[in-house]
């Protein structure tokens, strides 16, 4: 990162900032660790492995590591998950395992469309009384992924990590609805926010989703995400909007996850790269929307359970084929 | 087109097929000429210069001449209409005048997040029994744009029309489910079919967007556009998914008439460069995509009113600012 200049070495601005960066490594991710019972159109599953901060950990394990998860399960998580994970190089020093406790469980049923679903339960469980405790290995993180929890939580979490490089948030209309307080105070400590348009549009009151954007970032972050499912994803910052298309899928066999997918190969691709220029941020979303697309091809994880960097490239280059166009 | 060689004019077979292209000159539009009146959050117009035919003419009157409009207009038809559209160079010949008849009246009330709309009135009026009546001198008709009209009248204008290079066409919730088998020859003989994507899914009984396109190629047009409103538009066609962005605005004033000014833009490009390539038909998407922007941008045709070539290239390469990110 240091220029030489005729065998001196020059210390510029940058070349101090790149060595102080260098005592901050890794990604955090904090979230959910969830069994998942889904049914589709297309098939089921019941008890597969799920879970915010599962999604956003083994997406963002095909960019960078190390990756630390702080989460929390019950005693009849499998083995199996765990091994799965650690192959997948993510630290699970941070995992907390409830001797006496169930792991935390959803269901839920997807509509013909696939644009909707309904909850079927929701057994909190362990993850009721979550306190994440950050290992003190995992304090110097520089990059964080706040999954969907409490946003007293996601605070609580970013008081203990000492000045990351950026924090990505996530939130969900729970949250939105019935902590508008904590949500707002958690805003003010976000870079990126990660939602969805019915999410942007609940939480602005505003229907337009650009401006609905620059409100959010009045709110704190400086960087929004709107993701669109079907549609793509919307990138805003103050002097910056990306349209990202979403990759033609014709079967998308479970969305579960999908949001957390890109969320994991958003900041998956920001911490290898280290640059959080506007022209990397949307190489960034192309691979959070990579990641994603991978993610719903299949039921729970499988779909991203063994990529490879060459098969990720693959559809990065789709994803430029799709919306490249040219002047004349 | 034809090459010179050592000063000999060589005869290539596209040297030939462009001297018979010289055959069929201009572009046909069919389609309704209304009186909108329109309520948005944002104001409202009453009796105002509408009607498929003409935001498809107007659009592509940026782009190429002669533009040939067939349509019927009652005797309360402004003559500062007329002059407005034969100051866009558009040939009225086709525009039949009733003496005794009022024009085609619609007035609609946009909901607050401008994505959808209640029908306040239709009175057909002259439009009723609408016998589009092609004039000798628009047969020659190298490309033709059907708007949303009777599937029945659509198919009868092709079969008037010799041999055009190109056959746009649009159609509506109506006629899909009232005449599904009048459209369904109509679309036989259809090049390119424009819809949106409620249209399109009901005309398949498909949600994936790009499984419903697939279909519709199977029904006949070898291109589809899907217009998704705020999220951009599709193309589609045997080889090709393109995914078109939609330009950014926080401001929409009137929704109406911009799928028409989307076709208008496309086909006016087409006929413009009379190149078919899958990278041609991109740019049209984007320069029909640029139309639609500018209309929604002000009530009635106003958006559209007064453009440049100059503007219209300016928002062009904004559509690719927003799109465009690259490969490291």
């Amino acid at each position: 990162m240091c220029r030489e200049e005729a065998g001196v070495m020059v210390l510029t601005y940058n070349c101090i900032r790149s060595s102080v960066k260098e005592l901050r490594v890794g990604l955090l991710v904090v979230g959910s660790v969830a069994l998942d019972s889904v049914e589709t159109p297309f098939g089921r599953v019941t008890d597969a492995l799920g879970g915010s901060a599962v999604y956003i950990s083994v997406a963002a394990s095909y960019f960078t590591a190390p990756i630390r998860l702080v989460g929390v399960v019950g005693n009849d998580f499998s083995r199996s998950h765990i091994a799965f994970l650690e192959d997948r190089h993510i630290d699970l020093d941070g995992l907390q395992v409830v001797k006496d406790g169930k792991t935390f469980r959803w269901g839920g049923r997807y509509h013909y469309d696939l644009n909707s679903r309904d909850t079927l339960y929701t057994e909190l469980n362990v993850f009721e009384k979550f306190d994440p405790v950050i290992p003190k290995g995992y304090l110097n993180s520089a990059y964080v992924c706040l999954g969907n929890i409490d946003p007293l939580l996601q605070r609580r979490v970013l008081e203990r990590v000492s000045k990351p490089r950026l924090v990505v948030g996530d939130t969900m209309n729970y949250w939105i609805q019935h902590r508008p307080k904590d949500l707002a105070e958690t805003l003010k400590v976000m870079d990126v926010l990660i939602v969805n348009d019915a999410e942007a549009r609940l939480l602005t009151q505003e229907p337009n989703l650009i401006k609905s954007a620059k409100r959010m970032i009045e709110m704190g972050p400086s960087i929004v995400i709107i993701k669109k499912g079907e549609h793509g994803a919307l990138l805003v910052t103050r002097d910056t909007i990306f349209s990202a298309p979403a990759y033609p899928l014709e079967n998308i066999y479970d969305p579960t996850g999908a949001g957390d997918a890109f969320a994991g190969g958003f900041i998956g691709w920001l911490a290898r790269t280290d640059e959080l220029s506007p022209e990397n941020l949307k190489r960034a979303v192309i691979y959070g929307s990579t990641l994603a697309s991978f993610c719903v091809e299949q039921f729970s994880v499988d779909g991203i359970r063994d990529l490879t960097y060459l098969k990720i490239q693959d559809r990065y280059r789709s994803f430029m084929e799709l919306s490249r166009f040219d002047e004349r």
